[in-house]
């Protein structure tokens, strides 16, 4: 399977739209600046948008799910059979991203980017090349071909949210394991040792986290990534996961597409982070919803120059934290869009000026 | 005018519902504490409005407006003009407030607390007992009866509200000159010196901060307030202002009726300090929306002890930031009530347990 379009550049944002968007948030009847990163957000939104009224009402959700080969090694608090059952939950709407996407109006997609269930669910999308990864502790996590295959499903999701003429995408994710695949990768990405970045996870008790912390020590010298010079591709096939790969092929085709991205917590961070490794000029494209519990996120974000939007000490993953962040998007659109501006109100302007 | 209703207790938060929505939190799917502050916030709620199923969907916002003497002494980048010019713009909606009370269609009242306008604007409840405070550098703010009309000029204000059983309250406030005022009030409450305390307000320029530190530290002098052991209403009287202590008298009368209070940022928070040293039982009340950029926020917080929601750098007032963390609470609450449990969606426990 050809990889090439992930190389495809992004455009750049339009600093035409920012200008004017800037400009004229210094009318709008508020001191400059008061507005703080609400008018941050209302102009980078305008830039990539291309419009002088950004907005982020129509935000499909995508979640993909993956298993994890690397659970056998102990490094989850929960059975690997709790990634079905949460795709079931999904479906049938009991999951935070269910409710959260019911109350915001988001359209939510279900992805099986690769569990163990064998058969399909009402509600969720097969889209997968093999039923979970293998276990990255004794062997390469995934084939060069079912890697091609997570990006473009990644892809094929970007490619069925953009054709609805979305204003923002908001990806999630469900894996038992998944952070240990995700800070695997981003050991390898950022040159951090596993120690800095492993968290708790779904809440792994002590002997938990150090299991963790060994798997990926292991798997780091076995497949020859603490030499601090990786391939992005490579470390995604040695250390990765279906669902991980899902979403980093589906934020560089949704970049690529011309859909800004609401970056989620510590996994979607990691995989936004080995697409920028892959493709650079899908950074611009990415907003950043929050700064999660996760004790590596922090590392990821600082590898990214990202400023997240809130701190709630959250770490569900599903998407969550930028379903949550989603609603000062909005508002920071609508304020942009539905002020008055000082000549519209006659307002009186600053004194001496 | 009598005071005593001040002092009246407000009722604690109910332990029982609060244990109830900690062990609901427990059983929702998702690891335990993973919704991080989400997870308190409905807690929280639930404890306040004794309740199993918190709510912040009727969430009404009044807005006071006030004038302050204290603009002579060049303390304000804008002229003192410009809060009646608001209070037309908070009615005919095009100010930052009014555009967010229509996005989360919160009804909005605008309350002439105590500004300049001699006549009457459609749409602005005209409560004031005078046309703005003195100059605090010369003399008194406020009389002791302009002081206690305004007082309850806030305590009809959350009365009204109350009465169309509102979830959750939250105050705003426009006025030329009132992050001096504020930031005296806060002073005298807090020990702290203006040089700490005071900040940008709506943007002053180098001397303009200078003028307004100089300010403070003459009116602390004149009226007694650098003795660390002051009244609050003495405090009020000297350096407040018509709308701060409209919006104390809100708060505590919102707390004593039991409607929880979204407090906003510098200026709400003084008053709030002020209202928590009058009567302390209407600390529980009180949820905090974002920190400021206003540089003696932070001090009022921790005064309060107080760990807002949100930290984007707004420092705009007229309730701005509580309207903007709002949505963040009422997902809080429909997560809370809407999420399945483990047994209601057959998902497995923690392994071992």
């Amino acid at each position: 399977m050809r990889l090439d379009w992930l190389n495809m550049p992004c455009a750049p944002p339009s600093r035409e739209h920012e200008d004017l968007a800037r400009r004229r948030q210094e009318q709008l009847t508020k001191p400059p600046g008061s507005l703080g990163r609400m008018e941050e957000a209302a102009i980078t939104l305008a830039g990539l948008q291309r419009t002088p009224s950004p907005r982020a009402e129509r935000v499909p959700v995508v979640v993909f799910a993956g298993d994890h080969g690397v659970v056998a090694q102990g490094v989850s608090a929960y059975p690997a059979a709790v990634t079905v059952e949460m795709l079931k939950n999904f479906a049938s709407g009991g999951a935070a991203i269910s409710v959260l996407a019911r109350a915001l109006s988001l359209p939510l997609s279900v992805v099986d980017a690769g569990s163990l269930l064998e058969g399909e669910i009402s509600g969720v999308i097969r889209d997968k090349p093999c039923y979970g990864s293998r276990d990255f502790t004794v062997e390469r996590a995934l084939t060069t071909a079912d890697l091609a295959f997570a990006l473009a499903c990644g892809q094929r999701a970007a490619g069925r949210a953009a054709s609805h003429r979305a204003d923002v995408l908001i990806l999630g994710e469900m894996g038992i394991g998944n952070t240990t695949s995700a800070a695997a990768i981003a050991c390898a990405l950022t040159g951090r040792s596993p120690g800095d970045m492993v968290g708790l996870g779904t809440g792994v008790d002590a002997a938990g986290l150090r299991r963790k912390t060994s798997a990926i020590e292991k798997a780091l010298v076995l497949h020859g990534l603490s030499t601090g010079d990786v391939q992005p591709l490579d470390v995604l096939e040695t250390v990765g996961g279906l669902e991980i790969a899902a979403l980093t092929g589906a934020i560089i085709a949704s970049a690529q597409a011309g859909v800004p991205i609401l970056v989620d917590g510590f996994i979607v961070s990691v995989a936004a982070l080995a697409a920028v490794r892959l493709n650079s000029s899908c950074r611009s494209w990415m907003l950043f919803s929050h700064r999660s519990a996760e004790r590596g996120h922090r590392l990821v974000l600082e590898a990214l120059s990202a400023n997240p939007i809130l701190d709630l000490e959250m770490r569900l993953g599903e998407g969550s934290g930028a379903a949550i962040a989603l609603p000062i998007l909005r508002l920071a659109c609508v304020l942009h869009n539905a002020m008055a501006t000082f000549e519209e109100a006659a307002v009186s302007g600053r004194i001496g000026t």
